[in-house]
């Protein structure tokens, strides 16, 4: 059984007005310096332009909604070995509520009767706890700076093996 | 203009055999220790069921469709000051293919020209760049630990005044 969770964010909305701050990656064709405030000189970080909220809010408000998800399924697999009950209203529940909002999902959950509000409760109590205790961040960063070096590498060996294939057939 | 980058994550897949491991959460209706072994004692975490990646696995694996989403938006502005000539054929290549699967992103532009294909490299040195030096790790346990006490007392909040509110009435 699948589900998507949908996170909607704003894309490459670059107005006109934006000012790149940094070029950190191949400044050829330069040119005269733009007349800008010096204010750059002190940032080494790359500049991301048309984000409202920073990007560490953006990806906090996806994590958000997973551990959401996470703490559902921790919550339900405690039921279902105790409370078969509390169990089966909870997954009637998922089936007709989607995840990928997790706090519209406990708001609906805790208005659904006064059982369903228990679990609600539970749910965030849960998330919580493994927001902040749970949850390997240090391992998330490494995880995902060791998915990058993977992906970059099978990405430039597929594209090599691809067109060295296509030389040889020429 | 919006664009939605969809993650499907295994939903609440709880197979029957699956054993929860901790009930850390208000263990009511106690009965006699289940004849499992003593593993559990040791392990203070949570039990995640019917995960076939870790939670951390899954959630960095977000993070990397984010940061090739973020890393796009970067070059974007970076070409858009010095290369107008690049920075069309880039939002017209946006235009065109989805951002969800980031790698299947810059795969596709790898192989769109020769000209695209500097793009693309571009692209997966930014986005490793800002993984592994740019992005404020530490800020996202902040942001995401914060954002969660405050949707949990707003959750609470709003059902309280809600309640409140139709006892009022009646």
């Amino acid at each position: 059984m699948e589900s998507s969770i949908v996170f909607t964010i704003s894309r490459l909305s670059l107005s006109p007005s934006s000012k790149p701050q940094a070029l950190p990656f191949q400044p050829w064709k330069h040119r005269t310096p733009p007349p800008q405030p010096p204010t750059r000189v002190h940032c080494h970080k790359m500049y991301v332009p048309g984000h409202g909220a920073s990007p560490e809010k953006t990806a906090a408000k996806h994590l958000h909604h997973f551990f959401n998800f996470v703490a559902v399924k921790i919550v339900a697999a405690q039921l279902q070995s105790y409370n078969p009950e509390a169990y089966e209203e909870l997954m009637e529940f998922v089936e007709r509520h989607p995840l990928n909002d997790g706090d519209k999902f406990c708001a609906d959950l805790m208005r659904e009767s006064s059982r369903h509000q228990k679990l609600a409760l539970r749910i965030m109590e849960v998330r919580s706890a493994y927001c902040k205790e749970d949850f390997e961040w240090d391992n998330l960063k490494k995880v995902a700076s060791k998915m990058m070096d993977e992906s970059n590498t099978r990405l430039l060996r597929n594209y090599i093996m691809e067109t060295s294939c296509l030389d040889k057939v020429k």
